[in-house]
């Protein structure tokens, strides 16, 4: 079988490098399967064309880091020791090009690496890893699959709690404990429960705003679960919440569904946004929605692809991403419906399946 | 008054540098007030001997960047704009020195700016700030304090949880949910939870392992409250624990207050970490206290200075420290005692009030 660790090693062949440094705890964990956060400490997986893989990591990470597929060699290194004069002594003498992950290293330890590689040239490497993320494996669908039910779970039951009078944090904060209660490693970004006006601010923050009868109240939550996000929106009415905000949910819910129904492998990702935008647009709330139509998911919450009108990339089988349409006005509030989507061989397979109809609640 | 920002400015000259950017989110807060995450958008914040301080922010925060204080000038960018040019016509024509955060950027986007930059050097400009964060203000102080105040209500919350069953995991849901509750902005680190022998792993992580009688627990935990960490540790016994953890926890304790005991200013921060480390040498658990003393405390849950027994630069007054001493036996248990204390001009305030004696629970 053919790891992840062996296509970066082609890669490099492929590409001239002469080695690979993997600093970034995910990368080193999407490649070997070792978890671990080494705070400010050093942590690299090293690559060459010379050697086998070699794993640089803290003293205190020894025995954790045993589990690490594909590395040989596990070196370790001291508070007290340098561990670049450690990653000089590992790498080959003489290199010409060296592949790291510029979007992640700092400055500082990109310039102390320099001085222990004095490589020629340094390559950028996170275009391969984004391009092996992008498509999941069936395991990783399945950890996926279990982060969406989880955050599905944890919105039942936070939902319980929905009466008017109930601030935005008190919801939050149950919402929270839920995702400990059912197992999840935690959110996977700010947990937002935005009520009335509020939830027309697409970046609002949760506070001791209270839930009101005849109002809007938007959802936007996720976790990480073995290590793979969810993220999952949904709007509610609290009561009666009139003509206006019902058309805006409606016009909502079928961009939600026409983005939907154009995914399948060859589509651009623009098309997709497209889609969703058109029926907005024509529903005269164009102005209204003016965020991309969703993201990339996996190993982080955010990730590669960016869902956008001019994102000309096309759709691939096995990749997951966000579909989130949304209408904000300003003083009323705003309604946003987000999805979690695989793209499959024939089309899509909608991860979360939580009910999109216009729900009363509280 | 001279700000912050003032400061900076005759840093920036007496060290000749023409320019400075400041892209750390907890930096621009630091400097001009303004809280703001750009998640992988660009935020700058320009300083230059030519022009007042100018901030550089995504359009969609322009409204909330009116907060920042003693900036002239507000310069949004779109998503589809370049933010280097943007900069490059903020920057003076010609640098020579400019002063970057080296320990925060990225090399991709250290490329971007010294492409649009182009100055002769590049200054790391990490040492100034971490100076001036050390002192903390009267303003500091009292946020501190507050996020202290917090942490301890949500413990005494938590701590009635507590009885033989329990899992360590639905003893974090509980804390998290009073953090929220009580009003801090969350969590300053992950929330930790051990019971039993677990708690002899320094790193370790909560889980379903359930509290038994007859053992320890410990709790350590932090929240940030209106930008600022707290962090503390307890050790508790639940129920009998037996003559030898007894004796290990009267030890750690008394390590505690030996380090308390000498702060002041003008000590060195090794002498702090000796005064604990003796006491426990002496009684015999030398090799199983293998972590530094503690750490800074303030924006950041772990910030400068690093307090263990190789920093021998002098304790000042203002700044504000965590103590925390522990002896880890593997198979019977750890304790930690740790407490976050202000250094004053004759000697030490320990901002955590919460009892330190033996405790008995559950």
């Amino acid at each position: 079988m053919t790891t992840r660790l062996d296509r970066l090693q082609v890669y490099m062949e492929q590409h001239e490098l002469d080695a690979i440094l993997i600093t970034q705890p995910k990368h080193v964990y999407y490649l070997t399967g070792l978890a671990t956060d080494p705070h400010e400490r050093f942590l690299g997986l090293v690559l060459s064309q010379t050697k086998e893989p070699v794993l640089v990591v803290p003293a205190l990470d020894e025995e954790a880091a045993r589990v690490a597929k594909g590395v040989r060699e596990i070196v370790t290194h001291t508070d007290t020791q340098d561990p670049y004069a450690i990653l000089k002594s590992i790498l080959p003498t003489k290199i010409s090009r060296f592949g790291i992950e510029k979007t992640h290293m700092t400055v500082s330890r990109f310039e102390a690496l320099s001085a222990a590689a004095g490589a020629e040239q340094y390559v950028d490497i996170d275009e391969p890893l984004r391009v092996m993320r992008l498509i999941k494996s069936s395991e990783e669908i399945v950890r996926m699959r279990n982060a969406v039910r989880i955050i599905e779970d944890v919105l039942r039951e936070g939902l319980k709690h929905v009466k008017p009078g109930v601030k935005e944090i008190e919801l939050v904060a149950e919402l929270e404990y839920q995702m400990k209660k059912l197992g999840s490693d935690g959110p996977s970004f700010d947990t937002m429960v935005l009520a009335g006006d509020k939830s027309a601010l697409p970046h609002g923050k949760p506070d001791t705003r209270e839930v009101r009868n005849g109002e809007l109240l938007l959802f936007d939550i996720g976790v990480y679960a073995d290590g793979y996000a969810s993220d999952i929106t949904r709007t509610f009415a609290v009561g009666d919440i009139g003509e206006e905000l019902k058309r805006i949910y409606n016009t909502v819910l079928h961009a939600n569904l026409k983005a939907i129904e154009a995914v399948k492998p060859g589509v651009a990702y623009a098309d997709i946004d497209r889609a969703a935008r058109e029926h907005i647009e024509t529903a005269g709330y164009g102005p209204q929605f003016m965020h991309r139509l969703g993201h990339g998911l996996g190993l982080d919450v955010h990730e590669y692809p960016s869902v956008h009108g001019a994102n000309r990339e096309k759709l691939q089988e096995g990749s997951v991403f966000t579909i989130e349409p949304g209408i904000y006005v300003a003083g009323l509030g705003g309604v946003r419906i987000e999805d979690d989507v695989l793209v499959t061989a024939s089309g899509v397979e909608v991860l979360t399946s939580f009910p999109k109809e216009l729900t009363v609640i509280g």
